[in-house]
């Protein structure tokens, strides 16, 4: 795999990684997030893995000499957020989301029991936050879970069922842009929760 | 979904669940891991999820009116272990395996990759183990990472390539089986890890 520059090879890992060009700026968050953890793993600064997607699997076909073929399979809703791993000894976890939207984030973007998970995490002592990302201004944010859990709830009591540009751009933090690490998230979890 | 008799469900949860039957004792670690950890959720006791099955998706068809039939995808080699998740604020990492085996544990069972990552937790201050269940005498240990890892390198010294049943029932502790959470695996932690 192709590492950006000053990036070492961790030698002792043989995980596999698809073929990354990284000066393509179109890139998804998803792909930047997967940079970046894995930068922070080749550094052994933390170790934070996305979830594979879940899916249901209905029929394989096992061809003589070859890999197995699964040949029906379903996509299923996923249980928990995205990503989640260990930092400065700390559990962690996060969802990354991107909207085109300009003036909000609209919560239709969240399931229900992810926030449920989120708050079964935090009261076990883990951190959790949401990355966003402003696809139009090219602005990605960090979140604290607990900020955004408290504006999803109140939607029930007739408040709007999204939070403003303006108002994740106030309470959250932007988080900056690096070569070798596009999401660099890390100085921000040390700012707000060490 | 069928809840264990005195198994509170959480009314928070909407997480969807195969119906499983209880009763039948040929199920496989995973299936008693999964009640396990279904049991511990439910009663807020951890927090502790099986990361889906990696799949690299190659083909989808979206037929109109229903859901998206994955058509053609293969089966990835994980890049971390199984399970992880947060207990007493500490966070989680263990890998599962069963062996028909009488004599050892086959350390073909376990792949590089995941011994890096287990070593990469241990480093970070997790807490990793690995759960080994001998089918033929229906019992099941957690064996600490450390153990297991240092084990392992040693087949590369000229040792043996296993870690013998007697060893692993040595240094390892046996899980007691609950009706409610089967491989009963949070106790054995209290007392290793706190």
């Amino acid at each position: 795999m192709n590492y950006p520059s000053g990036v070492k090879k961790n030698t002792n890992s043989k995980r596999k990684s698809k073929q990354i060009n990284y000066t393509n700026r179109g890139m998804t968050l998803e792909d930047d997030i997967n940079i970046t953890n894995e930068y922070y793993l080749n550094n052994n600064l933390a170790i934070i893995h996305k979830k594979p997607t879940p899916v249901q699997i209905v029929n394989v076909h096992y061809p003589k000499r070859s890999a197995a073929v699964i040949t029906e399979a379903y996509f299923k809703q996923a249980s928990t957020t995205d990503y989640n791993g260990i930092y400065r000894q700390k559990y962690i976890d996060f969802e990354a989301k991107e909207t085109t939207n300009t003036t909000s984030f609209p919560f239709s973007n969240i399931h229900e029991h992810q926030i449920n998970h989120m708050q079964h995490i935090l009261s076990h002592g883990g951190i959790a936050f949401f990355i966003i990302k402003f696809t139009q201004f090219d602005e990605t944010y960090l979140l604290d879970a607990n900020i955004l859990i408290h504006n999803w709830y109140k939607q029930f009591e007739g408040y709007r069922k999204s939070m403003s540009y303006k108002d994740i751009a106030k309470k959250g933090h932007l988080i900056p842009f690096k070569y070798t690490a596009r999401i660099h998230y890390l100085p921000i979890i040390d700012e707000i929760y060490f």
